[in-house]
């Protein structure tokens, strides 16, 4: 039986606020102190992290595990999944609950059993797909009852997902007055669907007419059409799977002008480019079919500077894997391939590479990227997403000086692919820590189906702080209704 | 009789290209000579302009004569608009033909007949307000054998002229194969219904609940998307009215990327702000209700200055008149205050003073944003916009040294009150030669009713110029569809 | 005797990264502990801080006490100055030395000497004004055994102060490789010289000549050069006293493309507009006349937006008081008006009410912008900025619900007037605690000379963290020098 | 003898505002007639252009023949270079006077001399280095009495011609009173001096050394703060040589604020990139060297973008000829390669292939952006840059269906390389008439030295317009002086 007790000794303490020389007493799952020199009796395992980074374990706010999409499901279950990414340093993942013919409590339902197998703490976002009495009812209950303070909407997948303006206006009203976060996946889908039609007018059958099919433009015409309605109605908005340059600039324009909206990145769009859609083998080149897609070369650099420069907030992966057979489906029709790509297990260390070994950013933004901010967001800071006396031991320890390779020969996702084959990079994640238990440590997991839980997540986050302020501010500017000498007369 | 021989003597005869002092002369309607110092025989009127700036009427592009709204209809039809127009300087207007019970022939056979009592040129757009194969083939006819060059999209008035995205797209694809240009009233209609219902709900049902339901944002919006359809679909367009910063940030934008993105301010947006909403005397407040609404000061300036540094390319009024009577429909209710305000006798007016006179732009620009790119748009340059010999003879005498006051009491058109009531300003047109005849001169109006001619407006505008050059382009750049070395196996 | 030991009880204690309902624990001027409900003895004095803020002092990045400026000083020395900025809640300032006879270790010297009669903690930025070897080694000997870590640049005050870029790009290059923040005093001195010939000329002479001779322009073409020579030289830069939107915008620009620039607005370019230079009382006038000028309403406005938004990175004052017998000096010739405002007393609430009570920016971002972010910059954090065990017993307690009245008669400085008279606001720092004393409470100060401690800044704050990368690649991406096939033949 | 009568036929007759299909009838050196279907006699000369476009002969607003820069002078003189020229299509350049010993008098007689030979009309910039009262005098006399309008200033070249801000702004305010345009180099020198002395420290001493020495953001520093000097002035500013985003963008933005900004981007810079600076053969390498650098890849582009959207205005050479032997002065250091690149003969070739057969600007572009701008700008409109009656007979025939290629053994200058070796494009210009005499046809030229005459240049161009308003209103918006109750007592 391994102790509950655990000192992470000697290593680089980072929080998204400080860095600084420190070791870190754990007992029973909780942090208990952070201290330099910290003297601890026998019966505690000692980890040393002398010359390593220590570091919240990651929080990954967009996967979708076991999702089912009609004629197949996502390879990866809330198992295999989270074993993955806690053998890339990711200590909590927060998925996307799909409803159930309508019902948003089935759904839950059906995503709690789902999840009875998981070894490490997740959360749930809630997809709103239509609009009437009883979904307005059931968000209140999601929130109220069963943890959940996000909902998305889809702009796209026209006739399966695809909510208008109308309804979105309808959500975003919900989501402000019960406290909750309304995302969006932006891309225009009516143009969407006429691009697609075009590209099969071409002959342009293959995986590279999905990218040629929803341009860039389409996905910066949704992000700014959703971000100003947010703003009609007041209410914070996250943008899910940020991968343009054009959807990038109008969050930074929006949060210019002071507007809350929050935007992700995705590991694949700030590592990928979208050259490998063009890849003459069909099932490399399907093998990158997401939506949004990712873009031409250009966009990723720009993606990484704005997330340095606070222009995007954190990074998620939109984990969605599909076997090479199930992308097959769409050997003669790019609109039949199943959209996703991995990333759950490999976020970690290439943000680790991409941004804090270009010198982009600094360790502690690292943890604010990857961890902290996301906590925040989803209101579950200091208990996630800090290393401070308090916190849930998710911990993972960093050696800057080692590398990682990826392959899926080695990953533990059950894909049978992996988007980065034979990317190497700076820094190794050597042990992870997950609610006190060290579940990876010399390249061996350990982990237990059913030690997960799942992590409640209330309303009202610090992105709706002032927003009572900001609405009682316009109601006076507005200086009406004015009184008229000329009643109906 | 009228000569049909005129000589506008020792003027600053302008041009968008250029100025000079010369004498132009005028035969039978059309222009003949412009040069120094024009001897002429005793057969010859002889107009002094020395002093004066000599220039092309003014053209109108957006205008409302006799349009019905089904409880009523607007107080100009296509003669006293036409007057009101001449005395203003305005030699040509082009007005918006609706269809009727959805036919676009139907339509247009209406309104020839509302156009024969024109004592000015006149031209036609379409509006457009359903997607069928027969409003396709109709859009074809329109183009190939009526002139028409331009279809207009509403992207708000839910309910009523409303068109969707897929409706849009569909248009713009036509227009493009037409050679005809797309025109887009740019709010979001979703977003003003909810508006509108906001404030209602707050108990604002004056004139500035009107302003209030619909702010800048949601045309920013729509424009935006406008402009991204159309760069989709690679075609030209033509954002009507612009009336706030945030749409014409957005033009901004879109031309600086080398889009084609034609921006037409008007009067009203140019030289006045919403304050008079808020007025307490309903009468005088919902005289300035239309749509998008006229906005707080600080869209006026930045909208002229957008003008002067071409941003924005062509100044018209949206002249749309309803008497006191017709207003007072809204008294309780700003949703039934019909929509519109007057411009066309005033435009050529303000512009002078509002732009020339604060030394913003030159006497070449005015003509330019007044009449010449209007013409080029439609393309109907030379013979339109121009001072040059084989130009139609709409020529109208600018005395800078004199001034202009505007009343409801001596203007001309048919309107019982005017939004600029009591606004002076310097620089007054003090004849207007329509057709090569003198229709204002000493501040009186000679007009016949059927003078008028209706003008018709080819296809393939400069605007289409380079547009199939770049779809060749484009579809070169596509490098697809690729070869790929599995078929389908 | 008071005790050493405090608790501060049921406060919400703000940190810039959280905020949490604690109690604070301190003992001999340092921080033991924060927690809910912590229990002590009775030698404890207890402050209650139920419903009240307790958030870290404010720390003032830019005063100048007891400076000579030739014909006269400023009114506040170091210790009339720091009892006024205790008493608003201020419990460190940074302020200039200016170097005597061109020497920098005299100018220290004085500096010394002038700061022993200090009641509360301070450190030293370092002008340079000239530069030769001497200069050079007197800068390494300030970093490496005098606790400096920033030099400051004025690009203005031509024949005075004023160093051309030459030597700017010398001092940048020197600080760089100290490891010291470069400062500049960004303004055109060239032509704000040109500028106030042109105004005396006009027969301008008051106190409003003083704004129109140096506009904003001329201080943002300062800020985008020095910004643009720091990049070029690859090292961080400070602007001191951002007073204008023209700066603002490039600072943005520059921090958007990923440079390390850091902006500080001041109290009176964020709480006062240009208008009191046209009073007509010379008096009243000349108190706000200071360099760069306070410019015209809406520059406040953006730079409240720019701080809410992370453009700008904290606040301080120019605190650099004069008379009125000494700014009447100026009486007939405004350029000869000692420049300069108060501010180090009033900061600290008006940043409050100014950005906290509208909903711009929460109490954390108070905490950031007021004194952490100031304490990372000058590599003082966490002992300074953080209410952390092991910070400094720095601790202000604010009342959100009590307010505060600004007046002359009232306020701790010297000073016989105040640009903030009669100013009333929501927010009062009730308590103000200094290394571990209370020395503002029930309005009364409680101060001593001599117990301000001189703070060591050490050199490499985290502005300076990746710096070496950046070179590092930057010289890789040289491709040079190139080995050309024909050497020199 | 030919005729001095011409006949172009039936071509299509493209101006700036304008294209047509019609004819184009000369007499004398000047155009009598532009009209369909001219009928002449037996004695006019018919040059066939059926299928062709006729456009106004190409002006170079940037050139340097026969100038001395101390160890040489460039190869190509006054005749060689406008052989060149009309050759290309360029039917005016206008040259920069360098002053002897200070003298602008001297200098305009030396480059009256070295005119003498001329074979085309060519005007002439002047250059002010220095500051006193003589050259302001001689500014005056050189505009009053020697038609030229435009002087010179240049940022960089430290301790040769580079002035301080003190300079500029007292020339400006001379240029402003002259009604003549000022003229930028923009670079920052005193960094350049920096760059320079750290690439040889790097032991980077070959061609790659000049360009990694002053790098685009300090032609973007440069551009900044004459574009804000120009601004205080209130002057028009006319930036050579446009070689970055940098530059460009500062342009822009000053230009959308409404101030007259001209930039003139050059041949290399739109069609070349810095590579050829790394090209191992030195000789290569070298004739690549001139100041402002070319830049990377995406200068270019983003430059033509520019110019297609307006934000550049005219194109020209910068032609500044040094054979290999000179450049090889520099082989063991870059600073000392004489600066200059080819140009005069082959930027009308190279704007149309770049331009318009890549479908960013049409025919009339082409002609407002190589001559009618040009024209305009330096108050030669319609004389020269126009196809109209009145307007000089310098004429081009352009075959859009015809090619080029460009070589050192072919071009007709007299340089022994050429920077564009071995480029081909679309559109040839098969016939070249200047001053009414065809030069170029059939590949032949025709020239006679001496031909050439000097165009004076009158003040106070288009750019003046409305000057006089701005000031006035802005003397008007001081508000000062105020009068104060207390006089100086
Ligand atoms: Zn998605
Ligand atoms: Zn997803
Ligand atoms: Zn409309
Ligand atoms: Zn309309
Ligand atoms: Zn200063
Ligand atoms: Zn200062
Ligand atoms: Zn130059
Ligand atoms: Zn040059």
């Amino acid at each position: 039986i391994p102790s509950s007790k655990l000192l992470v000794k000697g290593g680089t303490v980072v929080n998204a606020h400080h860095q600084q020389i420190a070791d870190v007493y754990v007992e029973d799952g909780v942090i208990v102190a952070v201290n330099p020199n910290i003297r601890v009796g026998d019966d505690v395992t000692v980890i040393d992290a002398l010359g390593k980074y220590v570091m919240p374990g990651g929080i990954d706010p967009h996967t979708h595990l076991d999702m089912d999409v009609g004629f197949t499901a996502t390879v990866d279950d809330f198992f295999s999944g989270q074993a993955a990414a806690l053998a890339g340093g990711t200590t909590m993942h927060i998925d996307f609950v799909i409803p159930l013919n309508g019902s948003l409590t089935a759904g839950f339902e059906d995503y709690e059993k789902k999840a009875k197998k998981s070894c490490m703490d997740y959360g749930f976002h809630m997809v709103i797909t239509k609009w009437d009495e009883t979904v307005s009812k059931e968000m209140e209950l999601m929130v109220k009852e069963k943890g959940i303070n996000s909902f998305k909407f889809f702009m796209a997948y026209k006739g399966i997902f695809m909510i208008n303006d109308e309804l979105l206006l309808e959500g975003l009203k919900k989501c402000k007055s019960l406290g909750a976060l309304a995302m969006v996946h932006a891309e225009n889908g009516d143009a969407v669907y006429e691009g697609q039609e075009k590209m099969i007018e071409l002959g342009i059958t293959g995986p590279e007419g999905h990218a040629l099919s929803r341009p860039a433009m389409l996905e910066g015409e949704a992000t700014a059409r959703a971000i100003r309605l947010a703003d009609f109605v007041n209410t914070p908005l996250y943008v899910v799977h940020v991968m343009s340059i054009d959807a990038m600039e109008e969050i930074e324009k929006a949060r210019k002008s002071g507007q809350k909206v929050i935007g992700e990145p995705i590991a694949s769009g700030l590592g990928l480019d979208e050259s490998w859609l063009w890849h003459p083998d069909f099932e490399i080149a399907a093998k990158y079919v997401m939506s949004p897609p990712i873009r031409k070369r250009g966009h990723d650099r720009a993606l990484q500077a704005a997330l340095s420069t606070g222009v995007l907030q954190l990074v998620g992966t939109d984990h969605c894997a599909f076997n090479s057979t199930q992308k097959a489906r769409g050997v003669d029709d790019f609109r039949k391939i199943p959209n996703g790509v991995n990333g759950i297990e490999e976020r970690m260390h290439l943000v680790w590479d991409i941004m804090v070994e270009s010198g982009q950013i600094t360790p502690s933004d690292y943890v604010r990227l990857t961890s902290t901010e996301c906590a925040r967001i989803f209101n579950l800071y200091p208990k996630k997403g800090a290393i401070l006396p308090g916190s849930d031991a998710d911990i993972i320890i960093l050696n800057p000086n080692s590398s990682f390779e990826i392959s899926a020969k080695s990953h533990h996702s059950r894909l049978d692919t992996n988007v980065y084959e034979g990317r190497r990079g700076k820094g190794k994640i050597e042990v992870t820590i997950a609610g006190g238990r060290v579940v990876w440590e010399n390249n061996e997991l350990k982990v237990t189906p059913g030690t997960g839980r799942y992590i409640q997540m209330p309303p009202f986050s610090y992105l709706f702080d002032g927003l009572d302020k900001k609405d009682a501010i316009y109601l006076n500017s507005l200086q009406a209704p004015v009184k008229r000498v000329k009643a109906s007369t």
